[in-house]
């Protein structure tokens, strides 16, 4: 794109294709697919949290009239002899000879219905010793902790560790000269926070329909982040080539992360190929919370050092993340992201992930960084308390700007950090009076963005519309980003312009939807095939013209000569080349595939005002309001949504949501009854702000927006209540037993 | 390809893909798709074969529980001033004020199954005004006869007629002069021949699935030779934009040319709008012959005139072709070909094609050919009878070639016809003393091939996996022919070959499979795409060595330094690079569309030996043998599947197939009871005789071969049969009435 050139599509907020189907209830989602002569497939799931498995007899349910198959570990390729991390993945999907956690996956069963299947399932007895749970990462770290894995060694920085620990992994960013700066100090805050495990809360549980063909070619019908990861986790697990499995993505219900892997989808392969028969298989809510990926859990100890006048000289943390029965925590960016906001001389931040009796935590919006960022951001609002300061004003003295060093490492180019603070400050929400209980909260996100690999298709039909095919799900209106760049590209009218997510056997090669990279990187292969169209449109127009086609301009959605180029020649528009293609040397398609370099990180602040009801603790969310760098924003309506269903999900954070285990590692409240999640009612409105800070490896200047938006109302709520009721709250969810009880 | 490569693939005989799944019956044809909601549609059909549309009543219909819409052509787009032959393709699909053949649609219904929608149906009242039925040729072209259409006049050469014609178009070849031509001839013979109306037979009847979007977008499930073809034709008729719908091809249960246009598809759509539901569509056996598209009943006189030494001086053809109810008979092919294998001086060819009351016809393989070469390949062997000529010594003297200039205009390229005369000559089954009764054909074949637009998508998977998509449905194991050029070009195993036929928004634009176009064309670009491929490999390695692409080739499936290149590096295969894609650029795929120009024509030539039951008149075959030009076999044995089953087709077609209709214009034998195709235990082994004369404007050499073969066992049969009983048989099918007849 030409710098000066004006934009006429980007920007603009036209609806999305998906959505009228999404929301009457026609579009069709992970469970809806259906085969003829289809079965049904159910999981038998551990009862124990910890224990070894001594045997499993299944011969009564093989049994049972109407089942088909009935599979356990031993179904699958051998362990015998894998590294172990590759074990810990099939360990995840079907347990061998120990399970992990409550819910783990045992054995499976197809039958010709649920009900069938399950009462099949119900008949598979498995013989297990129980061990003891560990369910505490204090407790896991003793030296006397009963261990998960007795080839689970500790890893890090400083090599690996001599003996088996439930300490998987450690992680250290340092920078400067950390005890300098807090001796620099005039104003020293520490503290510890605390934050649950939660679950990311998709309305969709998991779901997926297989199918085996007699050649052994596997088709896999599913809702997922990214069908081609689901299609390449498949083959791992059971050992099929990846060429052999077809993935067909259907509309997705929800992900945030949790959607990056596989549970079902290998089981009922294997089922399918067991009973030649389709298999359908879909959780419910209830093995949903049970055993799928939640976010960690996390202890995280703070110090943060500065001048009386604000200048922060040194912030340390200690951190500690929960993986669950597998390592994969997300320490180290909890780690690199803590004080990337900052632009302080001396940083130090040391890590640990821990493997307990729960389930393996996986990928949650930003994940890692809502549970540091909390710690860090209420510290530095502490700090500002103590300093006197406005928080805006600390943290623009401190503030990361372009050229910065960010504090894991690299410099920043082009960011709008400070345009932020200043939007902040500036806004009514920051300016309103408040009243006795009330309080006012503010605090920063950043999140690195990622670029990778992404493909596009662009076809020409004959009626001049275009046709994209992509290989990202469409999960918070990608369709219409997609349209919307190629519309920019040809300068043909949105509305001529049809996305479709193309399964991975008719579409090239895209990386899962996660790191806020596909309106990036997805977007940056549409962008380039469609600029072959324009060079494929221009040739086509040349060549009836008879002149050469860097003679041709490509303007308004047509060909014309170049000014200056001496032919006789109407402008040839879109649909006009479009129907004599056959003529000038066959169809118009071009595609592109990419492994995209400089997504541009992103950040935001959030201002939250609360009142807390002295009496019971409740908190009203008064006004909310979410700032945000999106680069260029390709549909201001969607990346607007992508930043108030952050917030919404920081805010449940923050106020309600946690996991709670009994002394047996069971989950206590596996429903959205009693995981309270929060709902319209609950909230106001969500006021937004988007920052323009073009990211300039993009042609439009995007950058990813939906991770950084749920980092900020962590430490915003935490702030808000600790003003509003004037002690410092460290522990979420800040629900209202927690709030009466700090005020006591 | 270079002309030294080794080929390593084109020419071995893998089993193709999809042969389990179409054995088992696994695979998913035109009636299998399924959605959630899903209804039933069927068709009201004219009980008449000429009358016209005075009211039609549907409210009966629309009152009855569980029917959810009802169509008639009153739902369609208006007819009112479009072209004529806009506006029969769309009476063709739904009668408008007039019908012209029994069977043709006039209103359908769509209700929660087949059985409530047929009692539906059955509930509207149509008001017939009946017409006298046109249903001769002769009867139809007097001036006194009913006129279908009081807009239709006759088109030609010499313009357009003053006045509405039941004749639609006149045809005309002419070469040399015709006169002085026979003035040359020592000997001359005469003769009119006769054709019924046949069908192609295929297995499958016609089906469909019909879904319509929230937003008025479409898709489509069915069966058909071109999905593409599918949309644009459903576009047409409905006034819906190409882009905004989708075809997604199921495999296809044969179609010979019978489905390359759309019946139901555009009724199921408005029946789905209308119902808000998913529409399915499937014809009854009988429908499929009431109303689909047969090929033309013809009358053609032949006139051939030879020197005594078998030199041909002059060739005359007169052919009439039914159209059936509209115009589109392929009388101007038919006169293209039937003079095609002759270098004969002068030549002229007339033709008419008249319409009648009787269902539109349609493509069937090599259109128009086998009716006028029956008539042409027979009066040649009357004429060598005449000569006392060896009937293949009297082609070999006349026989076209390299350079020659065909009856129909322009100047062969490289043609295999004079070696497949002199392979009809040496085969052991042309050297078989016949006993009593018995009888020996020899005819030729000739169809031109097609080109047309093609494209194709290449992926190459992480695992090194290569995974095809293209737009052509697989009907004679297309899926493995571009697994195979695929192999050859990119040089890796056929196994590690995926093939997969795209809906119409995954993959480039695809011409429907005719014209055995599909080989030639789509195989083009799926070489162009496997070229590019190879190209980007080339690249990769290229950048892993520090070296430039071009000093690296590509040999067995590996990059190497070209010979001569000072780098260290071991040879890089597919799938190690395939891993790196992520480090060195991003995932590889390609693309190519083309409008193939060149297919190459095909001669054949067929041998058959015959004994006529003097009692019964029944036909023995006993051997059939069928010699044809493949350019090069890609996979032989598809190829010769081709030749068994044209040679099958047409055996059929010369036995025992012709529509019978009464004289009100009512098919009286719509099921394969009464209509007799061949079956297994009818015939022999069908002897193959592939002759290779590679097409050069194809880089595997590649011709067309699919309807060739179904042109010479018409005249072969013919002939043994004539020569057989000593007397000259002149009309189809040769059912044993008929034989007894002439014997008498």
């Amino acid at each position: 794109m030409s710098e000066a050139q004006e934009l006429h599509y980007v920007g603009t907020r036209p609806i999305r294709p998906d959505g009228e189907e999404k929301v009457t209830g026609k579009a069709n989602y992970g469970a809806d697919a259906d085969r003829p002569g289809l079965i049904h497939g159910v999981v038998v799931r551990s009862p124990h949290a910890h224990a070894c498995i001594n045997q499993i007899d299944t011969s009564a349910a093989l049994n049972v009239e109407g089942v088909y198959a009935v599979i356990t570990a031993a179904d699958f390729p051998s362990r015998d002899g894998i590294s172990a991390g590759r074990k810990r993945f099939f360990e995840n999907i079907i347990a061998g000879d120990k399970v992990l956690y409550h819910g783990q996956p045992v054995a499976a069963v197809a039958a010709t219905s649920v009900a069938l299947a399950q009462q099949a399932a119900d008949l598979i007895n498995v013989d297990y010793t129980v061990l003891e749970p560990v369910l505490d990462m204090q407790a896991a770290m003793s030296p006397d902790a009963p261990l998960l894995h007795d080839d689970l060694y500790t890893t890090g920085p400083e090599g690996k560790s001599d003996t088996p620990s439930n300490i998987a992994t450690t992680t250290a960013i340092s920078k400067g000269d950390i005890d300098a700066g807090f001796a620099e100090a005039d104003v020293i805050v520490e503290r510890t926070y605390i934050t649950p495990m939660v679950h990311q809360g998709y309305i969709e549980p998991h779901a997926c329909t297989v199918d085996t063909g007699t050649d052994g070619r596997v088709t896999i019908w599913g809702s997922s982040q990214g069908h081609f990861g689901i299609r390449d986790l498949t083959a791992l697990a059971t050992g099929i080539d990846t060429g052999d499995i077809r993935v067909i993505p259907q509309e997705i219900g929800g992900g945030f992360g949790g959607k990056t892997t596989v549970y079902l989808e290998p089981l009922a392969v294997l089922l399918s190929q067991q009973a030649h028969r389709p298999v359908k298989m879909v959780m419910t809510r209830e093995e949903v919370f049970r055993a799928t990926g939640p976010a960690p859990g996390t202890v995280n100890r703070i110090k943060i050092g500065a001048k009386q006048d604000g200048t922060i000289t040194a912030m340390y943390a200690d951190l500690l993340y929960e993986s669950g029965a597998f390592p994969g925590a997300p320490v180290g960016a909890g780690g690199m992201v803590i004080f990337a906001p900052y632009d302080v001389p001396n940083i130090k931040v040391e890590g640990k992930e821990v493997v307990l009796n729960k389930p393996r935590v996986a990928a949650y919006r930003a994940p890692g960084a809502p549970q540091s960022m909390f710690a860090g951001e209420c510290a530095v609002d502490e700090l500002a308390q103590q300093l006197n300061m406005d928080p805006i004003d600390l943290r623009l003295k401190n503030a990361v700007k372009e050229g910065s060093s960010a504090s894991y490492g690299p410099r920043f180019k082009a960011i709008g950090y400070i345009e932020c603070l200043e939007a902040a400050k500036a806004h009514p929400n920051y300016q309103r009076a408040l009243a006795a209980n009330q309080g006012r909260g503010v605090a920063a996100g950043f999140w690195f963005n990622a670029g990778n690999n992404s493909s596009a298709e662009v076809h020409v039909a004959e009626s001049g519309m275009i046709q994209i095919v992509e290989g990202s799900p469409d999960i918070g209106g990608s369709r219409a980003s997609m349209a919307i760049m190629a519309a920019e590209t040809l300068q043909v009218p949105y509305e001529r312009i049809r996305v479709r997510v193309g399964d991975t056997d008719s579409t090239g090669f895209c990386n899962t939807t996660g790191g806020s990279r596909t309106t990036f990187a997805t977007g940056m292969a549409v962008i380039n095939a469609c600029e072959d169209v324009v060079g494929q449109l221009k040739q086509r127009a040349a060549m009836t013209w008879g002149i050469e086609a860097d003679q041709v301009e490509w303007v308004d959605g047509e060909a014309r000569p170049m000014p200056g180029v001496n032919v006789e020649a109407e402008p040839l528009k879109l649909a006009k080349l479009a129907r004599s293609f056959p003529k000038t040397g066959g169809p118009i398609s071009a595609r592109a595939s990419l492994n995209a370099q400089g997504p541009g990180p992103s950040f935001g602040v959030c201002l939250c005002d609360v009142e807390v009801d002295p009496d019971t603790g409740y908190t009203t969310i008064l006004s909310f309001t979410t700032i945000q760098d999106a680069g260029r924003a390709i549909h201001p309506s969607y990346v607007e949504g992508q930043m108030q269903g952050g917030a919404v999900q920081g805010i449940g954070w923050a106020l309600n949501e946690e996991y709670l285990f009994d002394e047996n590692g069971v989950l206590q409240n596996p429903g959205f009854l009693d995981y309270r999640i929060p709902v319209a009612s609950d909230l106001p409105m969500i006021d937004t702000v988007l920052v323009e800070v073009p990211n300039d490896t993009h042609p439009y200047g995007v950058r990813g927006v939906g991770e950084t938006p749920i980092i900020g109302p962590l430490p915003a709520v935490g702030n808000a209540i600790s003003r509003a009721i004037g002690v410092r709250v460290t522990e979420l969810p800040l629900s209202p037993p927690r709030i009466l009880a700090a005020m006591e």
